[in-house]
């Protein structure tokens, strides 16, 4: 018969979901060495499978979007995709999150029935883990080690290899940023947005600073922190209007996202409503909540290590929770587009785009 | 070297989770029948086998429960052990049912890439989710079938024997039935419970009826309303003071705990703060989550699968949805325990335990 | 001062959020009725006031929508912001689902310290809730009451009133049948969506329809139910191919969505890749989650209620959860949204769009 | 009529909750002072509002948590009552933590059409999270302050003094404590817990070390770390070990529970099965989850605060994220209780109790 008569064939629940192998992958420790086995092991061995099943499936959906991404251009139609998607690893993330719960099921005690046959296993040999950062974008330099020995140490030749293929390929981050520095609508015509941009901070500044200092409700210290709070050309709004010291702090790691990025994201932020940018703008906010949630699971991994094992060394023989809440600080990756919430002003005070530009950012289609 | 030796021996994250094995389990029908696999059909089966996996530790732990409830004697030692579980158990149905979000992040025209090739399969194949109803107590006789089929008929043979065997043997469901049977209290010295209870009950009713009617708050509808909600000995305490109402109850399938044990079950509900009844109580409600969640889940697939297929029928030939509707309808195990709800009495009106009753209840141990 | 110098005066947590307002509100009946509290009573006051905060917001989310839908065009500006806020929508909606949790951690026996004090309060006398129905479009014939009394009947008159104008206005299930009955590529030059679709369905159920009966894999019983599956025009495909079928299934009640908009419906369904349809695309999807986790809702809160009171009569003086328990199962109202899934074909057998009309579907700027 | 006859009056929903005041206390500054409202600021003001409301149930909960254990004896069927409203505190602050999702809702530009006018509200001003804080233990030398100001500053006269007050009186934390100091079954006859244990944990250290120091399998590395892993009595065990460095971390502020309620809760945690200390260990679980909950939200609370404005000083004129960020590490109060952790030693080694005690922490009752 023809390849296609098979597409009319029949198929077993058990055997599509491979169920023999999957179920037959949980071999206890305890039950090798131990006259009876430990109760709890099957937990911590089905969560952990349970979450690397979940982080083939993340990688499965960031390397679909960066194969969108790596296009000259992302057609919209590809963005909804990719959206779609991210979005996906959101709620796989959300419920990463929860599982830690069922987790925290297993006592400090019971699991020392087993925790010393586990030695020097630990999620630090995670290689999906370590995929999934570098696909993101996390920088080798970045990664917080411990005793100064290289994360991927712990992995065969062939996996290693594999994982920095990743990092000198195209990550999430460099991809976005790539397409960001790509936004064409930043001048059209005789309109610069920067320009537009600078003139509408200033004029807003000077309002609020002279009605703040005005002002018969406040006092002085109330209105030194009001002024504080709006900022000015020389505190929040100084790296974007000025180039140079957005350079100087990309080189001292304040700062990651390219200038020209971080114009283009702040411009999707401000004229989000129109047509053309509603995708975009929701693109950056499935960035940003990929980090949140990334980074409040790591937080969560290390308070649950605190609970189980308290201050003793993990099984991998680092000083447990306090790594991971360290990662939790830092291991951050698109926290740059947080950082544009430092940059925007309020709609009031937004420059209106030019009409052949917004005719520009809207659908071909017209109403009559 | 000696077994006791190997405990000292080393173990890889990779190896310890199986996870060659487990990783390599995802095989994608339009994979090998199409030019180009459907981007969707790894969550599709990624989220069934999480699904299994934790199926496969839901097993694990009703197992274990019932090896502890089905002693002659369940110690204390062992219910604080069972609630545990069963709690875990709880937590995970809680994943499951979110779980059942990611599976909606995939739109139906995405289902239909791959959904062709699937035929027959279906969840009605999944041997372990059987398996769990069969161990909580789920009756043959009460399963909805479609077709008339019987439920394991797609099952192989070896499968189906070891199905029946866990219906042959003591389920949960009636292991708490005996052991709610066995409760020893209800009868001390000259106290018997029932007879305390049916007093306190008919006190009760009569007190109230005298002031709703007599009250002057109240219009004639209104104190029909409110003797209603109140009720009497031939409605909400029927069943509980005429043994032969209840047994007429079970005969006819509106009720299936016995007489003796649902008098135990309202017992400890009453007096659940006496020490030796803090762990029963916590049973009983843990057992009534567990049914909620089960039948939650069953309602959020059935919206699930709404969604995704509309009125269409199911790779396995079901009516799709109007299936898992009726069944989060009618497959209730524990509702016998929600229903003691309804033979409650405000504790004001309860009766006092004997002292010497009390005595036995509490721990040996006493404060000076 | 004027107005505008306001602006910069000062305001203090405390009167902001009118907190001596909101924390005197909760007065416990048993307080004032008996010589102690009822510990208990103040969750169940909370529980509730916090779900009429949260209605509020619904309101004033749907109240928003409405005004944006009311127009006689909708752009896709305002598409963009009804669909944030209907997101927002199921968010909170989440929640509530969630806080039956926090209720539930009350016993049936503490319910009962203060239950008979609550006489003949109830859900049925939310008018928030009401009016969330009435916003989304519950019809009045379509309720179920108790005891065949109207819904609005436990309300002063001037309740009654809004509720019925809301009533008499367009709900957001009108708009959106408006919107949908408007859209404006269905036709374009010579290309009909009907036309074009009923061809492609016709050609897949040939060609399907042929393979399966051909099929060596297949026995008979197997063909006949693959055969069901894939369904015919006198099944899955008959109401949008055939309009009196439709008009048949509206009258009777079967279905509620006009014919054309249903076409408008399946058209964004399957061409929902083209960036003027991605919006309009998301928007149904919000409207189905909205219904489904309004109906999870009533469900969880029947189960609440079974467990709290089991078969007892409500302070409402309703059948308790039995009632709720039915509106799970009939207060739907975007459901014809969700049974556009049945008439779904797969992409591989979409007509393509002629290309003058996917022009006028992308945006006006164009890559060079 | 008398008072016992009100209790058959009746009562509107409406009434009952309060409804007109609640429903009316949302106060839109934009409204006030713009020509049109902020169409967020409603939501900011509820989310505000329905936290409000939860920290009153808290409050509610853990007031009633203090008289129980302020009293000199706590009885097991009060331990039962603790319990049980310490872990409905846990699905509030499960709830509050999911709450933030429902803010984020709310984009960073929306949030600037009335974040002006709020200045300087902010949660600072919260004086009812200020009371939760104190309840609990948080001690005031352990808050972190902004500009050293003192924390209570924002409140008038007579609520600085109720907040003094509360930390004047017994804390959540000093009332565990003085209950864990008050164990009465580490001495028994001749039975010791502190010397049975360090027997114990010598005999544990001994028989591992040398299996560690001849195991075949391991290379000198590995047994480095397996050693620092299994710990020594100058490392893991010293505090407990040894008085006086127990002593020395409560000066220095590594630690905050005394030594005697350390030993008490070790006890606790190796042999909870025993039922009388099943409920002191459940307790000592629920606070280490409330003090889980409670950091949890700090840290998703200061992701949120990043995400709105970036890294803008609030309207509190806190350095924003930056300031929750911290408490969120530090701001932990029962830390000590997750610490034990580190002082379990597996079931295998425990010194079993003497019969005598062991029959002291049973039941009365016994099975024939």
């Amino acid at each position: 018969m023809s390849d296609e008569s098979k597409k009319y064939a029949t198929v077993h629940y058990n055997n599509y979901l491979g169920l023999d192998q999957l179920l037959s992958a949980q071999k206890l420790k305890s039950a090798e060495l131990d006259a009876e086995p430990a109760h709890d092991e099957m937990l911590f061995i089905i969560v952990h499978q349970a979450y690397e099943l979940w982080f083939k499936q993340i990688i499965h959906e960031l390397e679909s979007v960066l194969d969108l991404f790596r296009k000259k251009r992302v057609h919209p139609r590809s963005l909804g995709t990719a959206i779609a998607r991210l979005e996906r690893v959101i709620e796989i993330q959300k419920l990463l999150i929860n599982q830690i719960r069922i987790m925290e099921t297993m006592t400090p005690l019971d699991f020392l029935d087993f925790r010393n046959y586990l030695f020097p296993a630990s999620g630090f040999q995670s290689y999906q883990f370590r995929m999934v950062e570098n696909l993101l974008g996390l920088e080798n330099e970045h990664r917080i080690t411990y005793n100064g020995r290289p994360y991927d140490e712990v992995f065969d030749q062939k996996k290693k290899e594999k994982l920095q293929d990743v990092v000198d390929a195209t990550s999430l981050f460099e991809a976005v940023e790539d397409w960001l520095e790509r936004t064409p609508f930043l001048k059209f015509g005789d309109f610069e947005f920067l320009e537009a941009y600078r003139d509408a901070v200033n004029r807003m500044l000077e309002k609020e600073q002279k009605a703040i200092k005005e002002s018969g409700y406040l006092n002085e210290q109330e209105k030194e922190i009001r002024l504080q709070m709006l900022g000015g050309t020389d505190t929040y709004f100084q790296s974007v209007l000025d180039k140079s010291s957005h350079q100087k702090r990309l080189q001292n790691g304040e700062l990651r996202l390219s200038y020209e990025a971080t114009i283009a994201a702040l411009f999707i932020n401000l004229y989000r409503d129109e047509p053309i940018l509603h995708l975009p703008f929701k693109l950056l906010v499935t960035l940003i909540e990929i980090d949140e949630a990334l980074t409040t699971w790591r937080y969560r991994h290390a308070q649950m290590v605190m609970r189980m094992i308290g201050n003793k060394i993990g099984t991998g023989g680092s000083s447990g929770h306090a790594y991971l809440r360290k990662t939790a600080e830092t291991h951050h990756i698109f926290k740059d587009l947080h950082g544009i919430s430092t940059l925007l002003i309020p709609r009031s005070e937004l420059p209106d785009l030019p009409e052949a530009l917004k005719e520009q950012l809207d659908f071909n289609f017209k109403h009559q």
